[in-house]
């Protein structure tokens, strides 16, 4: 079967011969990478002849997996490469810095994170612990994309909702957790990036957690924090009042949940953290789980609660941090000071540092503890 | 209310004390980009200090609005700027061209398309004939993210469904669009970038359009088209297969959808056009109404079709295509051989060429023909 034409192609061939190709990399020559051999080595590549100096770099100030910066070489036909490895299983991130450090993602690989300073691109190597991560045959839930009109900040917010398999066929109603973002990231980093909704599919399907919603809101007040620069300060307290006024009245109006604070859970990564620990500190009433991943809270409040409230309204405190976290003693603090008042906790400690690889394994370990 | 750290921040620091620093731009330094102005002036900014060239582009091939490359200038912080316009009202992708021609989206931008070949960037200039595209404070859809097990192709594919205000409280059933997207592009095109849930609740609050469900699937067969280059020939059969064999019987099963061909649509931009034309063809018996936005079809089966079949069979045959495009002759071939053969049709000529602000205008036009 003939087709017309493939316009994109179309449209590449024709502006080259208008001239406006040096502007720009052939469209259609774009090579493969990341490539992701057997052996677990992984070849990265880049066509860019004009470039004076291409390097490999790992998410922002963090390189998971070479600990350095490392250069790609140049082919004679302008395509740079490069190969690290074998690498083990897991979730990776990175990016290229271009003629002395401009940092721009893999124009090869549509997997992208969307951040307010800039993408950073990503690649799983299968197989092994991380497994979780990976999208499997089994039952899947449904990412719902929201918009909801926020009375509280006079302006539409999104929001995005997981609903376990069979939500849409059945009737029963599911407990809640809030799982926030970190800073300079949306409301759909923690599907688009962190793959919340395939570790719970395959919690599930492996039944180690149990069916639930989750909740994941843009964490930033002003919605505008995503363009401004400086970005304006982060108000804890407005973050707070936006999710009990606004977000949960519309999940408890829209969707099937239990509203009890028994099924309701909350926690977050880096800035999602300390937003957590300050949101379900403040409102034991109507959250018995919290989490804090790569990022602590406000040790003030934290040192003056109850430990007996703390005790006794608290079904999982859990804390997690990488030891290469830069932020680690701040969150070893907090567990620190849990462990000094006597306050039930659990302290995760692992490798690397404040990246989804943690965050990802972190949502695995404390997802399964809810609701039980 | 004192946070113990943002750890973003903290990270960006500690980094640039080991070292590591001259490897990344500074994540803290983002300047605003773009901006826009109440005068519909924009202002491109960015930070690349080392850069011997940045020149703005528009969509690949494309400058929508410059119609030609321009270069920003640098000031002495290293910050890379140039405003342009005022511009008309309506959507805009740009991306920069660094050192001679490196693409790369704006790192300031979170506003990103994926594609194939590399993210492009985008923005709206508010108001105007296009307000169509803009978010406002009316009922909204929501769009699903879903994975379907695929018997036909023996793997798991994604595909996004917009259901439109109400659906989830109601028990009526709603009339369905399969709405395809482009070479190159991702299931997640047709709303992420092309804000086509937008677009359905802003015709659907105005009374414009009746409420539908839209069926967006991913387009290429192999999946794995994604990354690959050359990519793998479309074979639009596959395509078609999947589509009626996969894709439409689990969209029947889960979502509350008319399944009588009067209740069925099919359209699509550029590759998705010519799968549009292609697989309603071959399904009047399952479609009655077909767009093609800026893409053709097989004019061979088109020529041997039948003109009192089809019209007879097609309550709706929409083709559009903007004068700039690469591919307007071949667009505006099946134009006049649907004349010819004196086949009821309507043709949609603009401005403007190969791109998002024509598909989201088509779409506004097409969507309220649909199931009247």
């Amino acid at each position: 079967m003939r087709f017309l034409f493939t316009a994109a192609l179309f449209a590449a061939t024709l502006y080259a011969q208008r001239g406006v190709a040096p502007y720009y990399e052939d469209t259609n020559n774009v090579p493969v990478s990341p490539e992701i051999q057997a052996d677990r080595k992984v070849t990265f590549r880049l066509f860019a002849p004009k470039a004076s100096e291409v390097v490999l770099m790992g998410s922002p100030g963090i390189l998971e997996f070479t600990k350095k910066p490392m250069p790609l070489q140049k082919d004679d036909k302008g395509v740079w490469s490069l190969t690290i490895g074998p690498l083990p299983a897991g979730f990776y991130t990175y990016g290229y810095a271009i003629d002395g450090g401009l940092r721009m993602p893999d124009p090869s690989n549509p997997n992208l994170e969307v951040r307010r300073w800039g993408a950073t691109s990503s690649f799983i190597v299968p197989g092994g612990e991380k497994s979780v991560i990976e999208e499997r045959r089994v039952p899947h839930g449904t990412v719902h994309v929201e918009f909801y009109d926020s009375k509280n900040l006079d302006t539409e917010r999104m929001v995005y909702v997981y609903t376990p398999p069979g939500y849409e066929t059945g009737k029963v109603k599911y407990p809640v957790l809030y799982l926030l973002h970190g800073n300079g990231q949306i409301e759909a980093s923690w599907t688009w990036t962190g793959r919340a909704n395939v570790i719970l599919d395959n919690l599930i399907a492996d039944s180690k957690a149990k069916p639930m919603i989750v909740v994941m809101p843009y964490g930033h007040v002003p919605r505008e924090i995503k363009t401004a620069s400086p970005p304006p300060a982060n108000d804890p307290g407005a973050i707070e009042k936006e999710l009990l006024t606004a977000v949960k009245p519309m999940v408890e109006t829209k969707y099937r949940v239990l509203t009890d604070r028994l099924h309701r859970a909350i926690g977050g990564l880096s800035m999602g953290a300390g937003q957590s620990m300050s949101i379900g500190l403040h409102n034991l009433d109507q959250f018995a789980y919290i989490a804090a991943f790569s990022g602590g809270g406000n040790r003030t409040e934290w040192e003056k609660a109850d430990p007996a409230m703390l005790n006794q309204k608290l079904k999982v405190l859990w804390i997690g941090c990488g030891t290469e976290d830069p932020g680690y003693n701040g969150v070893k603090g907090m567990d620190d000071l849990l462990t000094k008042k006597n306050v039930k906790h659990i302290w995760n400690q692992s490798g690397g540092g404040h990246s989804w690889p943690n965050w990802q394994v972190y949502l695995s370990k404390y997802a399964p503890l809810l609701f039980q």
